[in-house]
């Protein structure tokens, strides 16, 4: 009987999923999977700040859950090296010190975040190569090689007795790749074969029709460039982590008898962790230090650079600004963005076009770039090689997710086995059904300075009122007791109107301070919490009238024995 | 002798163009062209705020050198009637009161603006149709057809002693136009063979290839959509002043025998003024009131809507965020989002995508929409029609200004005889030579609330760094000569940390402060800057140690006799 009620309970038992970081949103990837007493983590990635989260440096996921069942999370497993996947790991460690587990360059590209904190010698870190597997309490976890706009990419088949999901990671279908294997579409067959419960599939692209084009044609597209450009500079922005993309440069480079130059601090970081780690072949004599560039003629020479992305303060942009101490951009040089705009971008990108041309250089931002993503054709190649029950879009906008489902109805998956989640719904599936049963905490965590969550909502929402309209000042010191005025009220201001040029104003709203303050001793009021509520009113009535502005107002009250 | 010399003084008298408003910006288009005694202004736009202009509502242009030449300023003339061409009129009429000179639709849009200002009853205003002239001065302006994305645009052709001038507006090469006629090839070339001093032509898309699609296309999509989409309601964003786009939406409407509902106030205002004047055929019965829409089932409507570019306020933005007091989105809904974002905006109208998916509506967004700009082959047939000497490209970022330069080059201008103008640049030209010789005052006026050029750039300043990290504020009180600390220190903060939890931050601030005016104490010190001075570098140090956060420091010292 009670072999029974156990054996009950074990087939009873159901896989669940739970995106601990922002599913549907760009970046801050980390996924729970947890069975019985295990929990394993797919990803932990870092968001870059949105508009309105002024003064932000990055956010990084809420790991509550994972921090209350950590006698249950045997490691994070990550998919490849991009910030969005393994930038918040340094900042989680602490709460969770758990192994990690990735491919060679994610393992070398996190070793030196580690290295940056102090926390190299304190983690546990393994190295896994795709077609391995591990074993991470009662899951088994697969690498299977795929491509991407990073070296060294994986997807994972995570078994689990509740059945197996394939998680692609960030992927696209390269045949031809510049470095290593194109990805491992029989193994991807093969694992369909034997019957897979849930495909997690990437969807930046799932609303782009075709095929995402080899990484050689971009290639193809420098050589081109190149021969027709024998006598300038070539300054080429891109990507730091697109190792294969420096690689190409780098071929080009040497084809046409050019030295290269390598500028921004995370272009040299990642160049040099990946010819270190093999990723990277340079031949001999080829990469010079930018001090050496001046002993080269100009159309001896290529700039690989930072700042594809218009960042103000890259190596490009400081280039476009005439802010770099060492490279000046001369009527001429040939500048190539290998890169697209990320959405938000394109105007910061559209500003260092704009002011390279006007410098003289011949800027060309087309046909030099391809994305690292699936498009429908290899979406739907993947599903039909894996061939799930249940359908789990995963990696983009909540359109893209969207449009993934929409993909996946039109191959045959019934709109009920598909699952658009939302950041902390938990997902219980196994071959009987699949059902979201709840949701745990989850949530943004925002990082400023030294300050790990220390700006929430009401700071972001005085950041986002001072930025508007500015602060307006009132100030006053009261006599204990009798509240007679000692000092004040004076009025000060900023990030509201030019003073000087408003003297006057602020000589009224000195006026209707006082008068405020006058209601206050006529009507007795003793409370500064009403007094400054008086201020506030009687002030922000003025400056509205006066100027169709709403400033913060801030009333400050001080008390003389 | 005399009148030797007077000849020789005539025909030595060059034409100036002197760019008034961002030649090279997007918006504020404004261009003065100055013969002798006799100046004529073309367009009078608005440019909408940069990210870095926080809180500022409009920007307009700096008109000084008008306002100095006022009795030269015969008027201004009028190329159509988008906010970037007469936007700032409003806003310069007081300091330049001058007559102005449009096609109807444009004078419509003109007039409701004027009404609003209160400025209707003063302003002089002439309405001139495509094909006439008008004599300004020692100008004589012919108003010739085109086509673009607003009914009865006009390019000009501005004749001068000097030489003529044609100056194309925005415009597109539309064979098939949906209302009116196509653009006047045949008087292009007609002044072509006069022979034309300089051509000023559109170079929004002159980075694109090929031939901007007729606006009939987008006809045909929408043809497409209502046949598929037979079953749901159906709601089309698009921009407000497109009146050719509302029209073939309420063709199709017509078609598929549904109403319409027009939301969202300019779509309203620039609806109704464009049927008052009969630039839209709306047949009876269909359009009705947004009250009326719940009489009707939802396959037999359509809402027609502004906020197709993500504005935070727009109709369709409060629809996506369920905060529109009368339309609630629902699954099933066909949304169409009959635009392009313009750039800058491709975050905001992604937000609306996701927003409205994840409220269950089917999102189309893509050939819903043509652009109103001539690309490459259009810009070359123009250049081919007119043969200017001169080819200044204007509209647009200055990589579209230098894109249409190197189309010129091809067609065979010589370099030199190409101008790419910065604002406030003066080009004098005539038959015999073209030179910039010097530069008149010229700049953006930044409009807030009702303070117009009140905010500059240290206010701006003051809102950067404010929105980055807040502010501190330090308060103390002091026996006038003694300088004794009567009240204080106290410390309050907006926007820097929540304080609730870095009460134990605070407390070592005042703390600090504290130490601060002791060393001012014991160091005699009781001039109120270096007291401030010193706070604020005690303060500022210790913060950024502690949080590497640089908030606003503000000391306040209050005195009490």
């Amino acid at each position: 009987m009670e072999v029974q009620c156990r054996l009950k309970k074990v087939q009873e038992m159901k896989l669940k999923i739970i995106p601990i970081g922002g599913l549907g949103l760009i970046g801050m990837n980390m996924t729970a999977f947890e069975y019985n007493e295990s929990i394993v983590v797919v990803d932990c990635g870092l968001a870059f700040p949105e508009d309105d989260m002024l003064g932000i440096d990055l956010v990084i996921p809420d790991i509550t859950y994972l921090k209350e069942n950590i006698d249950k999370v045997k490691g994070i497993v990550f998919t490849h090296g991009h910030e969005d996947h393994i930038g918040a790991v340094p900042y989680i460690l602490k709460d969770l010190p758990v192994p990690l587990y990735a491919t060679k360059l994610t393992m070398g590209l996190l070793d030196r975040k580690l290295t940056e904190h102090g926390l190299l010698k304190t983690t546990k870190r393994k190295i896994v190569r795709p077609g391995q597997s591990i074993n991470l309490g009662e899951f088994r976890i697969e690498f299977i090689k795929t491509n991407h706009s990073i070296a060294d990419a994986v997807a994972l088949a995570i078994y689990s007795p509740a059945g197996i999901i394939v998680h692609t990671g960030d992927f696209k279908v390269d045949y031809t790749p510049v470095f290593g294997d194109a990805i491992d579409l029989q193994r991807f067959a093969e694992i369909g074969r034997k019957g897979v419960l849930a495909l997690m599939c990437d969807s930046t692209n799932a609303e782009r029709a075709g095929f995402t084009a080899s990484e050689r044609t971009v290639g193809r597209t420098f050589d081109n460039i190149f021969s027709e450009h024998k006598n300038t500079r070539i300054i080429i922005a891109t990507f730091a982590s697109n190792v294969d993309r420096v690689q190409q440069i780098i071929n080009s480079a040497y084809k046409y008898g050019r030295k290269v130059v390598v500028e921004g601090r995370s272009m040299v970081n990642v160049i040099s962790t990946a010819s270190e780690l093999g990723y990277l072949d340079i031949p001999e004599n080829t990469l010079i230090d930018l001090e050496q560039m001046k002993n080269y003629p100009d159309e001896q020479m290529v700039l690989i650079t930072t700042g594809s992305q218009g960042e103000s303060m890259a190596a490009l942009s400081r280039m476009a600004a005439n802010m770099h101490k060492k490279v000046v951009i001369k009527p001429g040089d040939t500048v190539i963005f290998s890169s697209n705009p990320i959405p938000g971008n394109e105007k910061a990108v559209s500003k260092v076009i704009n002011e390279l041309s006007m410098k003289g250089a011949d800027v060309i931002f087309q046909d030099a770039h391809v994305s690292g993503h699936a498009c429908q054709e290899e979406i739907k190649l993947i599903y039909s090689l894996v061939r799930p029950k249940y359908a789990i879009p995963v990696h983009g906008e909540y359109r893209h997710l969207k449009a993934q489902a929409t993909l996946a109805q039109k191959l045959g998956i019934p709109s009920k086995n598909i699952y658009i989640l939302k950041t902390g719904d938990v997902l219980e599936l196994d071959e009987e059904s699949a059902n979201v049963t709840g949701s745990v905490q989850t949530g943004s965590i925002l990082v400023d300075g030294l300050g790990v969550g220390d700006v929430g909502n009401i700071v972001l929402r005085d950041r986002q009122h001072l930025a508007e309209d500015g602060i307006v000042i009132a100030v006053v010191t009261l006599e204990r007791y009798s509240n007679q005025i000692l000092a004040g009220p004076d009025i000060v201001s900023r990030g509201f109107v030019y003073v000087r040029e408003a003297e006057d104003l602020m000589e009224e709203a000195r006026d209707v301070v006082q008068d405020a303050m006058n209601s206050c001793i006529s009507h007795r009021v003793t409370d500064w919490n009403r007094m400054k509520n008086l201020i506030r009113d009687y002030l922000g009535d003025f400056l509205w009238k006066r100027t169709k502005r709403r400033p913060m107002i801030l009333p400050i009250i001080m008390e003389v024995e």
